[in-house]
C-alpha cells in the first residue's frame, strides 16, 4: 500500500494512537487502513464413495486437482461462500453443508473453512474456474497431483474421519525459510 | 474507495474479466482491489463456574459488557487471536482454547469465532480498551447490558450446551431494514 484509498494522498507506516502494531496510516485524512486475513470455503462433496475434484483452470497451480473452495466475499455467510464455490467450480448443487474443518495458515494469513455435504446429483461439469472436473475414489485420487497441502491434509482426514464424527477438525499450518509445511494441532 | 493504494489513480467499479461481481479497479495499473470480510476472534473464558467479561472503553457500545474478542491480524491463527485478545482486553490468561462457534453476520461481513478454555488465574484486570473486567455466574451475567447480539447469543450457548459437547455451534445472523437481528441455523 502506498496510497490513501480514501483521499489519494501518500500513507505512512506507524503505530495509531492506542494500538499496538504498524499500520498505513493516512495523515492527511486521518484514516488507519487495516489488513486483516481472508477466508477460503471449500467443501467435501460426495457422491456415492466418491469425491468431487476440480482441475485448476487458473493460477496459482494451474493444471492441479482441488477441493471446490475459493475467497469468502462480502455479504455471504461461510456456509453460502462453500455452496457458491461449488457451483461457480463444478456446478455442484449440494445438499445440507457441515462445518468439518478450520485450518489457519497464518504466514499466507489465510483461514480456510472447508464443509462436508453430499451432492444432490452427479451432473458436474466445469466451470471457468476448472480446467475438469470429476468423482473420485479414495484410491483413484491423484494424491500426487493436489494443488495446496491443506487441500490434501483435508482429504486425508475426511477418509480417516469420515463426514459423520460430529468433530470439526482444527489444524494450523506453518511454512518455514525452505518452503517446507508443517503441520500443527490448534491450542 | 475512491483511489488505488498501489499507484494513487482515481479506481473505477466494473466487474473485472472472468468475474461475476463488481470490483474496485484501478484502469491505471490494472490492480483489482478485492474487498472481503473479517473474522472476529474471542474467548469465552471461565473460573470455577464463572465467565470473564470485559466493559468496553471504545465504541461502538461504549460502557457495555461484552466477552474478550477482536479483529484477526495477519500472521496468526485464529486461535492465537483469541487468546492475544482476552491478553489485551483482561490480561487474562488461558488454557488451551476449543473452537466452540461460528458466527456469520453477512450484513456487516464479519464472522465470529469463539473458543472456550479455562482461565490459568482469576488475576484479570481491564486492558486499554475495557473500563473493567469480572468473573460472572450465569445468574450474575448483566444481560441486559451485553454489547452485541453474538455475544448474548454465545453465552446462551454456552450455558445451554457448555464448554465440553464436542459440538461447534454455527450460526448466522440476518438484520433487517427496521434493524431487527433474527438467528439462523447454518447451512
Amino acid at each position: 500500500m502506498n496510497f490513501c484509498s480514501h483521499c489519494g494522498k501518500t500513507v505512512v507506516t506507524m503505530v495509531p494512537r492506542g494500538d499496538n502494531r504498524e499500520r498505513f496510516v493516512c495523515e492527511s485524512c486521518d484514516t488507519v487502513h487495516y489488513q486483516n486475513p481472508n477466508n477460503v470455503a471449500g467443501t467435501i462433496l460426495t457422491w456415492q464413495d466418491k469425491v468431487l475434484l476440480c482441475k485448476r483452470a487458473i493460477d496459482p497451480r494451474y493444471g492441479l486437482w482441488t477441493l471446490p473452495a475459493g475467497f469468502m466475499e462480502n455479504n455471504e455467510t461461510v456456509a453460502q461462500a462453500a455452496a457458491r464455490e461449488s457451483m461457480e467450480e463444478a456446478n455442484a448443487r449440494s445438499g445440507p453443508l457441515n462445518l468439518f474443518g478450520v485450518f489457519s495458515l497464518p504466514y499466507i494469513s489465510q483461514v480456510y473453512m472447508m464443509f462436508s455435504g453430499r451432492l444432490l446429483s452427479d451432473d458436474i461439469s466445469p466451470g471457468l474456474e476448472s480446467l475438469e472436473v470429476g468423482l473420485f475414489t479414495r484410491d483413484q485420487i491423484p494424491w500426487e497431483e493436489i494443488a495446496f497441502p491443506v487441500i490434501t491434509h483435508s482429504l486425508e482426514l475426511f477418509f480417516k474421519y469420515g463426514a459423520d464424527s460430529g468433530r470439526v477438525h482444527q489444524t494450523w499450518f506453518s511454512r518455514n525459510a525452505d518452503r517446507v509445511i508443517q503441520i500443527h494441532g490448534e491450542t
